[in-house]
C-alpha cells in the first residue's frame, strides 16, 4: 500500500478537535501547528468556528475539498458515522486515535470491525484505532499527541502500544537518535505492522527500522517478508511476552492472541531481526544502528585510561564471544613511540590515568590505521587530568577522518561526562552507561552482519511418495482418527524416505513368534494401540527376545499387563520388530505454531530430553545448513561428534531426517504434531532407523 | 585495625604539596581545603613557604609537631625516604598517593617492599601506594584526587582501582547515593580490602559496603569475616576477571595474581556477596540498598499507565524467578470503587493512559496497604495527561506514610522525566532506566535477604580413620609420587568411610583368576599403575568377565595393550576388582584454590561431565543443607530424583559423600585435588560405591 497520503499529505482535517487545552484533540491541533505543517489544517468541531485562530468546520462534507488525510478524535460509537462520512467524500487515509475498541471487549470489537467493514467498502486504509499518530519530522508533520517533534534522523518507528511510543521517542531524543517516520498501529484494524515495516523499507529516509510489537497478525508472510527486508535494512523490535506471566499480561491487554515464545524465537532468528530485551537496550542498539556503520569483523581495540575500565571491556568481549584484535607490531612501534613509557600498549591500550585529549587521539587514530582492527571502543574514567570534553571532540574529529570502522564509547560518570556526552551524541559517536553495554551492542551487530552474510537458502526437495502418506493421513482424518499411533505414523515416515525396523502386527501369541522368526531373533514387542502414546510406561514394550517361547510369553504379558492399567483401550495387538542395533538415541520432532507454521525441533533422546531439555527450534522449511545447526546449538552436539575416544555418529543423516520431517510437515498442513522418538542413528555410513514414532492431525 | 586518624584525623600532612595547578599536589591541598576540612593542614614542600594562603614546610620535622594523618605525593624514589622521616617523628598514619611501585614491575616492587619494611619497624599503618586516597564527606575530609566532595551518605566503598572510583562518585552522585567513607586501597601494601570491609562494618554511619576489587589478599580470613559482616550489612562488590582475557588483562594491570573465577563465585556465594557486574549495576543496586529497606518477601506489585510496560515487568518477573503479588479481594475492592472501569485490577494495575497523579497515589496506596504485596514497582510513560513530576510526589508521599516496603520506580523517558526523577532521587525512591533493571535490582535484594534467613552452618565431622589416610599420603609424598593411583586414593577414601569395591591386585593371569573366585563372578579387571590416568583410553579396562579363563586373557590382553600403547609406564600388574551393581554414576571432587582453599564438586559422571558440563562448585568445608544444594543446582538432580517412572537414586547418601570429601582436604592440606568418577549411586537404603578415584598432592 501507498503510505504517501499518511507521511505527506497536502491536507489534513481533525475531526474532533477542540478549544480545550489538555484534550486530546486540542494537543494534536497544537502539535500539528507546533511542528510548522506547511499544507492545509480543517479542525472539525459542531461547536465552533475557529480553534487556535484556523476556521473551523462543523462537519467533513461542510469543508469543500477533500482533505488527504483525516485523524479521528471524537468519542468510539461516533467514529464509524465519521468513516462513513469519509467514505462519501471519498476520503482515502484514516487515523483513528480514539481508544475503545477491540481492546476493552466483545462491544469494543463489534464497534472496530463495523469501522473495518465501512473502510473496506469505501476503499480507505486505516491506521488505528487506539493509536497515538503518525510523525514525520521531516515533514513537519505531526499527527500525534506524542509531544514534542522529535529529532529528523534515519530510523523508522512503529509501535503497537502508544504509551512505549512516547518514552521511546523522550529517550531517543536524549541519545540522538533522530526519526524518519513515526507510526504508532494501536488495535491494527487495518494497516497492521507489516504494512508499516514494508513502507519504512521502501522508504529512502530510512535507514533502520525499529518497533515495539505485541503481536504479529500475519506470521507466514511475516517472515517472508521480514526477511528480505532485514537483508538491506536491519530491523529491531522489541517483543513482550516471552514469560508466562508476560503472555498472561498481553492477553488481557491487548485483544491479541500473543503467540508461543519460541516460535517468535525461531522468527526473529529466520528473519535476522534483532530482538530487543527492554526499551532501554533498543535504544543502546539504536544509537550504534543509526549513526554507525556496521563493523566489517568482530575484532575489537579497546582504548582507556584506567586498567579497571579495560578488564571489564575485556571480560565482556569474552562473554559475548567477541575477538580482542591483536594489534600489528607496526601500531605497536606507533604507539611506543608517543605514549608513556608505562602505558600499555597491546589491547587494551592503556593511556594511563593521566590521559589528555590529545592521547586519546593519537591511540585512536593508530588503533584505527590497524588493519586488523575492525572496531573501537574508546573508554574514559574521570580522574584529576582527564579532559573529557576535548577527548570527546578529539574522538568525533578522528571519526570523521578515518570512516568506516565502528566507533563506539562509554565515558563513566555522569555529571562530569555531561558535556562530552552532547559532544559524542552530536557527532554522532554512541556513548554507553557501561563498557559492558558497548560490548553488547557491538555483538548485536556482528551477529546482524554475520547474519546478512548467511548463505542464499536452498531448501532441498526430496523425492517422497506424497500420494501414499497422504493417503494414510486422509484415511485417518475420515475415521476421525486425529492421533496416529506407531503403525501408521510409521508408514508415513516410510513414504517420506525414512528406514523404520522391519515389523508386522500380531494378534497372537503364536502368530508374533511367527513374525519373529522370519525376522530373526532378538525381537521386541511393543503394544498395537492408536490410543496408546507413552507405551512403556503401561508395560507395552518388551525388548531383547531371543526365542519363539520368550516372544509367545511377552505377548500375553504384555496384553494382560496393559489391559489390566488401561482397561478402556482398545488393543489391535503387538508390533513384533527387529532389534535395532545400538546407538545414539535423538528425537526429532514437529509441533505446527498457529501463526508461523512448522517448528522443527531436535534433542537428544530418550529420558534426557526431558532432564536436560537440551532441544533446538527452528522453523520449516529447512535447508541443510539450518538443520545442522540445529545439531549444533545443543549441547548434545558434541556427543554425537564423539567424546572420549568414542566414534561420533552420522551427523548428515540426522541432518536430512529433520530435512525430510520439514518436507513432510510443509506438505501436510494436516499435520499438527510429529515425534520421532528415538531415532537411533549409528556411526558414518550407516543408516539411522525411525524405531518409534507418533502423528497428530487436525481435528476437521 | 583503628582507622580513626584516617577517617578522622585532627590533623594533615600533605608531603608533595604544590602550588602548581594541574599536579596531584595542588589538586589533593585545594580539595582539602574547598571540603573545609576543619582540622589542621601542613603542606610539605622544601621550594616554598605557602602554598594557597598556608604556610608551608620544608620537611615534616619542621612542622613541631606530629600530624596524625600523612599523605604522600612525592615521586615514587624519594617515597621511602619520607617514610623514614615519618618513622622518625612517629607518624601513625599514611596515604601513599603516588604510582610507580608494585604496579610497574620488578624495580616498583622492590621498592614497595622497601615501604612496607620501613612501616613495619616504626608501627606506620599505610594506605596505597598508587591509591587515589580517602574521603570522608560527614567529616569534611577529602585527602584524595578524585575531585569534587561526594554526598553524605551510608554507602561506604572500597576500591582497588581509583580510576573506577572516580567514576563511581560521578554516577553515585547522580542516582541519590551518599557515601559515608571512600577509600582507595591501591597496591594494598599494607592494608588491604579486608582491614577496609572491617572498619566500615563496625562504623556507625556505613549501612551498605561496596566496592571494586581485582585481588583478594587474603582468601581464607576473607571468607569468613566478609560472611559475619555480610549478615550485618549487605556487601556490594565488582569483581572482574571473571573470564580468561579479563584474567589476563587483570594480570598485566595490577601485579596482583587474579584468582580463578569459579573460586570467586563460591567465596561470594558463602559469604552472602552480592557480585555486580558492571559499575552501572552496582549503582542501580546501591539505589535500592542505601535507600530503601530489605523486602520481607518476594511478592511484587507493578502499577503502570501501559500495559506495555507492564507486560515487559512482568516478563522480567517471572524470568527472574520472583512471585506477582496475588492482590487480595478487598485492595481489588478497593481499586475498583475509585479507578476508572478500563483499568485493569489484577497484578501489574494498569492505571490507563489518562492517569493523573492522583490515581497512581490512590493506586499504590491500596497495593501497599495489602498484606500480600511486599514490593511495589511503579511505572510511568509519558502521556498526554501524564503528570511525572507531581506523580513522583506523590510516590514519595505514600512511601513516606508507608514505610516498610520496598518501593522502586521506572519512568521511562528522559527529559520529559527529568524534574520527577529529581524528586525521587530526593524522596529516595530508587528509579531505574527500564522496568527489567528494576525487577533485577529486586531480585538481588530478596536473594541477600533468603541468605541471611539461611540456617545456621554446622559442619558434621565424621569418624575417620584419619592415620590411615595420612599413612598413605606420606608415604607418597616420600616417595616423591605426586600422583596418588587408585589404589592409593581408595585406601585414603576408604578410611574417610566411603565404600570401594572389592578388590585384590595381581601380577599374574593365574593369580588374577585366583583373586576372581575369591571375590565371585562377574569381576573387572583394570591396569594398575600410578602413571596412568585416563585407564579406559589405552584399553586398561575389561568387564564383566565370567569366567577364569577370560580373567586370564584379559589379563594378557590389558598388558600387551598397555604397554605397547604407553611403552614407558611402569605397569604393576592388574586391580582385579568386583563388578559393582548398576546405578547411576555421578562424580565428586575437589580442586584446591591457591587463595580460597578446597573447592568441592559435583557433576553428572562419565562422558556426560565433559560433554555438558552440569556441574556445581561450593567451598569446603560442606555442610549437610550446602551438599545438597550442590546437587540441586546441577540439572542432573531431576535425573537422581527419578523421571518417567524411573526409580529415583539415594540422594543423601551423594551428600555425605560429598560431605566426607570436605572433610577429607580441610584436613589434609597436602592434597590437591580429588576425583571420584564414577561414584555409583542406587536407590534409597543401598550403599554407594566409590568405583574410581584419584588424587593429586602438593608437591614438597
Amino acid at each position: 500500500m501507498n503510505f504517501e497520503s499518511f507521511f505527506n499529505p497536502k491536507s489534513i482535517a481533525i475531526v474532533g478537535a477542540s478549544r480545550q487545552k489538555g484534550k486530546v484533540g486540542y494537543e494534536i491541533l497544537s502539535n500539528m501547528i507546533a511542528a510548522g505543517y506547511p499544507g492545509r489544517i480543517f479542525p472539525v468541531n459542531p461547536r465552533t468556528d475557529v480553534i487556535e485562530g484556523i476556521r473551523s468546520y462543523p462537519d467533513l462534507r461542510s469543508i469543500g475539498q477533500v482533505p488527504e488525510l483525516v485523524v479521528i478524535i471524537v468519542p468510539a460509537k461516533i467514529v464509524p458515522a465519521v468513516m462513513r462520512q469519509c467514505a462519501k467524500i471519498r476520503v482515502k487515509s484514516v487515523i483513528i486515535i480514539t481508544a475503545g475498541f477491540k481492546e476493552v471487549g466483545n462491544n469494543g470489537k463489534e464497534l472496530e470491525e463495523q469501522v473495518v467493514r465501512i473502510a473496506r467498502q469505501g476503499g480507505i486504509r486505516v491506521i488505528g484505532p487506539n493509536c497515538l499518530g503518525v510523525i514525520v519530522p521531516a515533514n513537519k508533520l505531526n499527527a500525534s499527541f506524542a509531544g514534542d517533534m522529535p529529532a529528523e534522523g534515519v530510523t523508522g518507528y512503529v509501535s503497537q502500544s502508544g504509551a512505549l511510543l512516547a518514552a521511546v521517542l523522550d529517550m531517543a531524543n536524549a541519545k540522538g537518535i533522530g526519526f524518519s517516520k513515526l507510526i504508532s498501529v494501536g488495535n491494527k484494524a487495518d494497516v497492521d505492522e507489516l504494512d508499516v515495516i514494508r513502507a519504512l523499507a521502501e522508504d529512502p529516509e530510512t535507514k533502520v527500522i525499529a518497533g515495539y510489537l505485541e503481536s504479529i497478525t500475519n506470521g507466514n508472510v511475516f517472515v517472508t517478508q521480514a526477511e528480505a527486508i532485514s537483508a538491506q535494512k536491519p530491523i529491531l523490535l522489541m517483543k513482550p511476552g516471552g514469560t508466562e506471566a508476560g503472555a498472561k499480561a498481553a492477553a488481557s491487554h491487548t485483544g491479541s492472541l500473543a503467540g508461543n515464545d519460541a516460535a517468535y524465537e525461531c522468527v526473529f532468528e529466520r528473519a535476522g531481526i534483532i530482538r530487543c530485551d527492554s526499551l532501554k537496550s533498543q535504544v543502546d542498539y539504536l544509537q550504534a544502528f543509526a549513526n554507525q556503520p556496521l563493523p566489517v569483523g568482530n575484532k575489537i581495540a579497546v582504548i582507556s585510561n584506567a586498567g579497571g575500565a579495560g578488564i571489564m571491556a575485556a571480560d565482556a568481549i569474552e562473554r559475548r564471544g567477541l575477538a580482542f584484535a591483536d594489534l600489528s607490531s607496526d601500531t605497536i612501534a606507533r604507539l611506543a613511540s608517543d605514549l608513556p613509557p608505562a602505558a600499555s600498549l597491546h589491547n587494551p591500550v592503556d593511556v594511563l590515568c593521566d590521559a589528555v585529549a590529545g592521547r586519546y587521539e593519537f591511540a585512536l587514530s593508530a588503533v584505527l590505521d590497524d588493519p586488523n582492527v575492525d572496531i573501537a571502543l574508546v573508554l574514559l574514567t574521570p580522574q584529576a587530568m582527564t579532559e573529557p570534553a576535548a577527548t570527546a571532540r578529539g574522538v568525533v574529529k578522528i571519526a570523521s577522518q578515518k570512516r568506516g570502522k565502528l566507533i563506539l564509547a562509554s565515558f563513566l560518570g555522569a555529571s562530569k561526562m555531561e558535556e562530552a556526552t552532547n559532544i559524542l551524541r552530536e557527532g554522532k559517536i554512541p556513548c554507553y552507561d557501561s563498557p559492558e553495554t558497548a560490548v553488547r551492542t557491538v555483538k548485536v551487530m556482528t551477529d546482524y552482519v554475520r547474519w546478512r552474510a548467511r548463505p542464499k537458502r536452498i531448501v532441498e526437495l526430496f523425492r517422497v511418495n506424497r500420494r501414499k502418506a497422504e493417503t494414510t493421513i486422509e484415511k485417518h482424518l475420515r475415521q476421525g482418527h486425529y492421533q496416529i499411533g506407531e503403525v501408521g505414523s510409521k508408514e508415513v515416515l516410510e513414504a517420506y524416505g525414512f528406514t523404520i525396523p522391519r515389523a508386522s502386527a500380531a494378534t497372537t501369541p503364536e502368530q508374533a513368534a511367527n513374525i519373529a522368526q522370519q525376522l530373526g531373533f532378538p525381537v521386541a514387542l511393543k503394544v498395537w494401540s492408536t490410543q496408546i502414546v507413552h507405551k512403556t510406561d503401561v508395560g507395552g514394550v518388551k525388548l531383547g527376545l531371543q526365542t519363539p517361547e520368550e516372544v509367545m510369553d511377552a505377548f500375553d504379558l504384555v496384553m494382560y499387563r496393559v489391559s489390566k492399567k488401561l482397561p478402556d483401550a482398545t488393543i489391535l495387538g503387538v508390533l513384533v520388530q527387529e532389534m535395532v542395533k545400538k546407538g545414539v538415541e535423538v528425537i526429532l520432532g514437529m509441533k505446527r505454531d498457529p501463526h508461523f507454521g512448522p517448528l522443527m525441533m531436535f534433542g537428544m533422546g530418550g529420558v534426557m530430553v526431558e532432564v536436560l531439555k537440551d532441544v533446538s527450534f527452528y522453523l520449516a522449511p529447512l535447508t541443510a545448513e539450518e538443520a545442522k545447526q540445529m545439531l549444533m546449538s545443543t549441547k548434545t552436539y558434541q556427543m554425537l561428534k564423539g567424546v572420549r575416544g568414542q566414534r561420533g555418529v552420522d551427523i548428515e543423516t540426522i541432518a536430512e531426517g529433520l530435512q525430510r520431517l520439514s518436507q513432510l510437515a510443509t506438505e501436510f498442513p494436516q499435520i499438527e504434531e510429529v515425534d520421532i522418538n528415538p531415532f537411533v542413528v549409528g556411526p558414518k555410513g550407516t543408516t539411522p532407523i525411525a524405531v518409534d514414532a507418533r502423528m497428530s492431525l487436525k481435528p476437521r
